[in-house]
């Protein structure tokens, strides 16, 4: 094991390591703005707000007496209309990348002292994908490159935060869609990153092409409406030279998708998540300059994407029954079970573990997530409960 | 005028009055929580948040000396399914009485040391209501009873606040739905109030009938569907006796006109305003045992509540055009036009004042109220904005 026991924040360390005054390292510790990973991670500190140019879900710790960060996620904006935002955000960029955006969960891979270790958005551990990760990437990219951070998405059905069978992926994949040096986050262009990934025969999402800004929005559109028909997410516009931030821009048929996910859940989803999936459909609609049929189309499927599910949720609480998200694991590791039923626990996710079911060398575990928000509230509802307005 | 000039709140008189400690509304008014109104009416102080027992919107003033409360509108809640929530709700009355709800805006009218005064929700005096309210109510009334309150719904197109041409009203209307006296907001029952307003000849919400608990659940969804055509909004269902509060229900036609104003302006509405809405619709459609038919119908018309205004507004915007809510005012006194424009300024409303035009002995005003926050929004995605995430 090559993790110290020792669980201090080494203040004044971190405060020279990141330029901060001492007193604002150690009063971020205090506000709990830097928290640790549990257990054998917990000499993996995380991040949990932005801090001056360093992104949430950063995350810091020691390599032999240094200090290494693995930066958070960019925040990654949207284009609500693709040609204004594309002309306007790409006008110094000679051409743009358009690389797919798959919908499964990000996910940030490295090598911590030796350790393939992988990290979902907020900078914590999280045992069944490091397992993946360490499966699905193995030693050799990162004997050659511990300097390297990949960012990827985890997609597929084996998958307990976002299962999808559109990509026909038998269990679980991971798809780098970004490498950055630890520390300073820089990211490698997107040809060196795609070369160097085919070099190490490592997953990554799909470039659809290269295209000057004059020709990029009306082949964004068409790529959308293509990979749109399979509920395909959408793509993430790059500079190729990524000297620009990537903004996103997003199918409808994969925005309706989210909202009968979230609307099947009604209560637990958060509002600003129904809210703006419903303004990206009326600008998409008027971009497009859909015709009459068309926008009735579109009126029709998001009525539905909204009413549907949520009027089938509370049919069956009507009828006694409860709501759940069923999902499934698939480990090489009994070990890994047990670790990230805790994980689990600690995120607060409410979930019931199946029993392993053996299949080749590897275990399937079924899990049921519990949206008690959304049970609880419908019951009462049925039960005569009141809406507060 | 029998308005004292002196604006200072009492503290002391106050504590006494509400049994409160000194120390305790000291600390309101310092943390504005009991807030003066403006100009004449600036000894009519007012309850932002509610305080222990006394309503958010309670009035505070002096009459010859002695205090007086005109309380705010108590809560009424809402059934999202008529039948558990009629059920459990009034288990212990033995018939509820069925009154319109009618779409417009909540005020209340009292005799302050006996000059009619109007007041809406928040408890702030309206110029232009409070010269409606002393011309549609007229002073005999108050010289008998000085001791209610009229509360009521201000209905019909000549509304700054919520114009609906739906109820064929002329101009604007006040329809009267609860009586309660002064200080302890005592509410009179319903078939006294409805008596007392027959005899003043006083406009008064419709009665649909008195039902027996059982029964009441299918003609309140018998009633909802009928005026549901006209777009109607719904009933108030209330104790005849008026021991328990009151609730509501609301049509889904009602519902979706509001959403079509919502949408209009999709960045002025707080997310709450959808949220709750759409939820309505799920009850509903399960409650009603819809047929597929009667369900993708739905589907549709709250698809086409959200898109259809949502994409006019970004066409429009799209076009170089502004989107804004024209209303129009009506007024005796010219004097009140320019009462009403400090008001909605006060408030915080950007509006323009139309010139006033003379209709018989009255005077037209029009009144462009804009929703700056949507417009800027969408010309800014237009600009090539992006979304935050």
């Amino acid at each position: 094991m090559s993790f110290e026991s020792n669980t201090k924040l080494d203040i004044d360390g971190v405060a020279e390591f990141l330029n901060l005054p001492s007193s604002k390292v150690k009063k971020l510790a205090s506000k709990k703005r830097i928290l640790q990973n549990w257990g054998k991670y917990q000499n993996l500190f995380r991040f949990d707000k932005k801090v001056s140019k360093i992104e949430s879900g950063t995350v810091l710790y020691q390599n032999n007496g240094y200090f290494e960060l693995i930066r958070g996620f960019p925040k990654i904006k949207r284009a609500m209309a693709v040609e204004p935002a594309v002309k306007s955000h790409f006008k110094n960029s000679g051409t743009v990348s358009v690389e797919e955006k798959m919908n499964g969960y990000n996910v940030r891979v490295a090598s911590i002292n030796g350790d393939v270790t992988a990290f979902t958005r907020s900078g914590i551990v999280c045992p069944y994908t490091t397992e993946r990760a360490k499966y699905l990437i193995g030693q050799e990219f990162f004997e050659k490159h511990p300097e390297f951070v990949l960012y990827g998405e985890m997609v597929g059905p084996d998958n307990p935060y976002v299962p999808k069978n559109i990509y026909n992926i038998e269990s679980l994949d991971f798809f780098i869609f970004d490498i950055r040096y630890k520390n300073t986050g820089e990211p490698l262009p997107v040809y060196e990153r795609r070369k160097l990934m085919n070099d190490y025969n490592l997953n990554q999402v799909q470039l659809f092409g290269e295209y000057k800004i004059e020709e990029a929005p009306k082949n964004i559109t068409k790529i959308i409406k293509e990979i749109g028909k399979q509920e395909r997410e959408g793509v993430v516009i790059k500079d190729p030279q990524m000297r620009i931030n990537a903004i996103k821009y997003t199918s409808s048929e994969s925005n309706c998708a989210d909202l009968r996910e979230g609307f099947k859940f009604y209560n637990d989803f958060g509002r600003d998540y129904f809210y703006s999936r419903v303004i990206r459909e009326g600008f998409q609609s008027v971009e497009l300059g859909e015709s009459e049929e068309e926008f009735q189309e579109r009126c029709l499927q998001l009525g539905r994407s909204i009413l549907e599910p949520m009027s089938r949720t509370m049919r069956k609480v009507a009828q006694g029954e409860e709501v759940h998200d069923d999902v499934q694991i698939r480990v090489k590791e009994p070990e890994t079970i047990y670790e990230f039923e805790k994980h689990l626990k600690r995120m607060g996710i409410d979930a019931k573990f199946g029993a392993p079911q053996q299949v080749g060398d590897e275990y399937l575990v079924s899990i049921r997530k519990l949206n008690q928000s959304t049970n609880d509230k419908t019951k009462a509802i049925w039960n005569g409960s009141l809406w507060k307005s």
